[in-house]
């Protein structure tokens, strides 16, 4: 490509000292200083649909923060991700903590504006309600995907507190507006005690499979690998990461902890098994950095960012 | 008074450890164990309206556990306040976290039911949105009151991103719907950056009066009572703490933390200035335990109830 | 079963969030709220007998606080812990921190009393020094039994500065008791440096055999399950959980951490592999919350506790 | 002023939560999206001279973090610091972790780079061997300068491990270099032990006086005020803030605490009785956010901050 | 004094940083490394006499870690600490945590044999129990002394779950074996609930003053100097510290905290004002690390002791 | 052995508790207290290489603190690691952190000077700057030895900001000076963005091999121990453990975290694993305890430590 079409990388470390510099994302360009955006990380800063602890709307301040000694060149995918197209830091969606509904259409209208212009994106959250009016925007624009969704908990309830639109609820409502592919979509990492039977049967009957965090036990990396591709089919897929599919003992920032989880190991293999799946678009949800410690949870929410980020990379234009 | 009509105290810390026992406040009975109450303690863990940090939601827990130190003697005013009346416990006000509205109606039915039974409550928050419901409960019951408000915000803000009821507006509401006395309420411990001259003008309007933190160095904490009684004139008071009046460096675990606040000896020895003052409710909020350290701030704010239940006990029939 | 036998469960989380709401375990009903009690969850605040860092006499309540969050239906085991059997929280057995013997005494009343009206304990500690006074209840009842121990440590030392009871001591006073079962007791998570091979001599001597922390990187969860299975053997089994097997990287809160440890994944998987066996009671012990962070080492013993509740469950009357 | 020279002020918090939004200084503009910059705040995060505990590299994010509440009237100044003139933030000056001597440079060509187009700064440290360098810059655009100076050390050492140039140092190599004005400069806050008598008498010699930590019990707030006029006498003033002058316990995000300093309250109360006096320029350093909680050494620093903003536009053009 | 009588200092910060070298108090030399001792610090890691939160057993560790930084010279007192006498680290008392008796006999044992050999000695707890065998070594070489208390609480329990030896008790037992002088004593900084008006009736029997933190308020440290001075009249002084003298949120590191509390500026102020009083021993107890945070209460209590040896140098040999 | 050659070993537990006595590793005699030194353990306090997270100035006394519970006897490798071989504590190198050449300097004569009179050390950092002068000093006495290095990183940059002797270059300095043996040398758990794919190229022309972290999910650690054998080939091993190698979850204390690190029961196996090989010294670095809770990483580094010197107690004379 032509110099006026390379892509602008991050700041050069060896200049500015990973410590100095602008918060955007890996020390990326933001969006208004770039004429091209093949994928915008975008925050969304919006935690008033949790149910238990809040805090995750300082997410995606402490995912830059944890993004910072990210570097540019991804050795088991051989790939440069800020090289092979141009990433930008789209900064945050501004919505409402006061009103869930409008909250959600102007995530859903962030969400368009960017595609309009950008690629793909990756958002960082704010809690798991931000997925439904994410999804609605890349629906928009691809029809229903697959949902690969990391997470421990399956986040297909109807109501809560009489309330639809929380961050318990964002794929049942997902699949009710017929954004989601049915028979393509897949939990990882799901554990912890459940309200009842029925959630499984729901859930069930919304086209999801669901692969364990006792799974990994059995299967392995390479066992949850080979359920999710058999399962997505070649779709295109949309990624969702709930951080709370790791264990709270590795990731403690964020708001509804079970035991039992994914290492963050296990979750950095699966996604780079996902090298050839035509992925759509992904976020990042739950980091709540009042929870955390060292920023041990943030640094695993950039790392995963960065894994999604090299996914998209092989399939750069 | 006769043997059955003697106030059921806190358990025995020479039989039972304070770190074991039950997590009421200071050890009391709860509410379905007395027959009779005169002091309500009460949580209401409601934090869907705040603008910054949220997580008092789980304060009301906090102040509880920061309450196990507390013993039966207050020596400074020498009263017994789990003597000389029956304080009990509750329990929580449940409110619907993602409808302030409702959750305001939930609070206020909750306090008038307990009105409806115990003479007086303190109520711990939570964020202070919820003294609003509060004020009209306490208002159904005295009619109009002066309020003493510590705070380091004014919260008499209009509206928030189009929210009329958020912790930033309870005062006006209140004022404004009739509940508080023209020209006897203060607040104390204001200070940090404000939005616009106006928000003194629409408050002094109100009929506030401010002595400032940076007014302690000057005035001192006699200089301060002496404020406050000619403020309030013998009026019924309502006091509301809002725990940030502390130094966010004494009483980190709070949401919307402004330096050069109170030390918790000031709060103290301003309360301990009330005596004979007819106090006829009170509450505590955003204590956010999320950001506090070995229980400081719930210690804090434990300490501010315990004042305020000993000033209540000084004119216990 | 009638209406009137149907179990008390937790509080409606639809109705009562989570953060709200009583302190007992899982939001139970207390023991004094319902007729009957199959299983009791019963906090013994003690920790004067730990050798290295103290602070466990808070782990009942951090407990406890770490258990808002299970809800009702285990969907491994497909059971519902709380609706097939009656649950309730007994409060704590209060014991003195100043005398060691006279705690131990205090214990083994407090839970012969339980045994005498349910059916079976979860005790949450509290240090390891309980589990001896809780074997002597469960041997009144029960006889000896197997012991199942999952620990860094061996806890059959002999004495620490002329102590015979401290918590690196029950299980070898319960052998000597008459308490264990020659030949079918088992340690699980051993690790770290110890004093002498005459320990392991010891321990042998004792009728114990040792599935080390190490083991599980061979064996796997299910390798595991089965020496305990084969060790078992069918008889009486009384489990033994020290938080402290868990790796303190995942689990900080608690006095005698050593690295190397089981993930809490490990453990539940562990734990669920004793589908089928005679469990009669068991004990979580050493959180020490001043040495947490975010819960995370509450909630792991939290859901320990519900695993061995829902395999109770498998089997309730 | 018209329109086009109106400055740009902070995002507005009732479109934009102030959790959300660009991590500028108060979410004010940065340098480069405005035309004018009469007041530049800049980050120089270095921390290569100090001698205990390093980490204020991290300062300047963690006090941007920490600005993030602040409001744009400062009632008792009677100002809108951001509205009277245009301040900007100009990001950070990136220099060499590893050579002291170049990093010394850098920040000394940042500075003066920053003067030719700006009137005025605040800088963010970083430790506090950016004074030098700062003041230089600020030398040649004002001749020298009176130093006010708020620390719990004197930082006129002579060398460290043979190195001249460390945080210990900064005033010494002032003075040598005659960028002070003999007669006309303070210390406020010192404290703590100190090498030896001749550190008092060379400091004397620097033309230094000294109000000490423990002066603030006799004279308060307003006799030291009186004290630093005093000795300022009219004379331009750089005001250097090391955020250790405040108490450990308030502000404990720092390198070389020193029990017994100052609160957050004095210390803002001494800056606003500096109205009147001829600010050029000032810094803040030593904000050491691995040590801190809660952001409350980040939060005093950020308020501390706003005092000089407004003070400089109480007197802006 | 010749050369060889000239007392070993600390190491030199200027060769060797603060942040290496042994971990003795102050980088000061051994007990064995010197050949007299004027002062030893010793501690006395031992809490098994508390009531609430344990963890004291860790204080002399992080005593002396927090006091890395001090200097050899106390400017306000124109004192070298270090170099008018030989101080030492006689490092720990070992101490039974299983038995409070014996381990009383053997700090007894312990401080006595330190008094054999050194003319005085800071202890550093360890939880308040220490300080009765500390003063019965004391009584054996100066006989009956004034107390001097600095504490929230008085210390003047009479038994505690039938334990007459805890960290609630000393003074009592002190007082009764005739180790403190009658109407010479006087508690500093009481405040908090207590049991009842006969605590007060009790202590005032064992010929106890008292000066709550509240009168801090009025008094001023110079007040309470002058009350101390007045009370103590001449006669021998003990010194005895607990931490929670301060206020909790300065000083969070410790077992029994209590809101209100004093500043460390006004416990070092208080302690400086002591010049030319007979000091003839004194102890630091209660700093519970587990709860401390960037070593600020060990930093307070580090402060404290240097104020403490301090004096001692203005009346050395 | 006589009893004058039998090695003085660690503190009796029995008679001084774990959490009393000196801070030496392990509680082991310093070398100054012992006439023979197998095995030094030697603080090597300097963090001036450091790109990102300072503090490992603070590593060798934390790992000191977090030895105190590491006991006498290794079973799994069934050896006394302090009663084989004499292992003594030398305490710290002092070293200059203003200037790294010079620092460079000192570490490498203090660690001639160790090896001139012991036979073996393990250096606890520090940052990694340190290994090239340690690897100095083992060449000077063992020539070219292979390189076993546990990290995140490669550590064989070139320069960064001009300087060529860093944290992230002291294995491509010590192969330039031919410390290291060609095609012996081997990195284990690599992982994370690294700057190109030069960084592999150039690191491979250095004669190293790759164990990535993520290999672990395939090889476990008897694959990893394979392959480290076939590599080293019998030659002479010096091993280097940057703690980074551990995930961040499980090691947050430590400055370049990266997600999806080997856990501590990995490191300690693999480590087992290496009994026979020929081991002639080891490094532990980049413990920083600032950002380290509850001592998790410290321990984690005692326990590596211990691993360590158990392996050479397993060749002891």
């Amino acid at each position: 490509m032509s110099d006026e079409e390379r892509p602008v990388g991050p700041l050069d470390a060896l200049k500015i000292p990973r410590f100095a510099g602008p918060a955007t994302f890996a020390r990326l360009p933001r969006r208004d200083e770039v004429t091209r955006c093949d994928v915008a990380i975008v925050g969304v800063p919006f935690d008033s649909g949790v149910v238990y602890r809040p805090g995750a709307r300082f997410g995606p301040a402490a995912v830059r923060q944890g993004s910072r000694l990210l570097r540019p060149y991804h050795a088991a995918l051989d790939v440069h991700p800020f090289a092979a197209q141009q990433v930008a830091d789209a900064g945050d969606i501004a919505c409402n903590p006061f009103d869930i509904l409008e909250a959600i259409r102007q995530i859903e209208a962030g969400a368009k504006e960017l595609l309009s212009a950008c690629r793909r994106f990756v958002a960082i959250g704010g809690d798991h309600t931000i997925a439904l009016p994410l999804l609605r925007a890349v629906n928009e624009r691809h029809g229903p995907v697959a949902l690969l969704h990391f997470d421990a908990h399956l986040d297909t309830w109807d109501t809560y507190f009489g309330a639809a639109y929380t961050h318990g609820t964002p794929f049942r409502r997902a699949f009710e507006e017929g954004l989601l592919l049915r028979d393509h979509s897949i939990h990882v990492g799901i554990r912890g005690p459940i309200l009842s039977p029925q959630d499984l049967v729901d859930d069930a009957g919304f086209g999801f499979r669901i692969v364990s965090a006792m799974d990994l036990e059995t299967l392995g990396v390479a066992g949850v690998v080979q359920r999710i591709t058999e399962r997505v089919g070649g779709a295109p897929v949309y990624v969702s990461i709930d951080i709370d599919v790791l264990d709270p003992g590795l990731a403690p920032g964020t708001g509804t902890p079970e035991a039992g989880g994914l290492t963050s190991r296990e979750l950095l293999g699966i996604l780079r098994g996902l090298r050839g799946q035509r992925l759509v678009g992904a976020d990042i949800v739950e980091v709540s950095p009042a929870y955390d410690h060292a920023e041990i949870t943030a640094i695993a929410a950039a790392h995963a960012a960065y894994e999604l980020l090299s996914l998209f990379a092989t399939e750069a234009p």
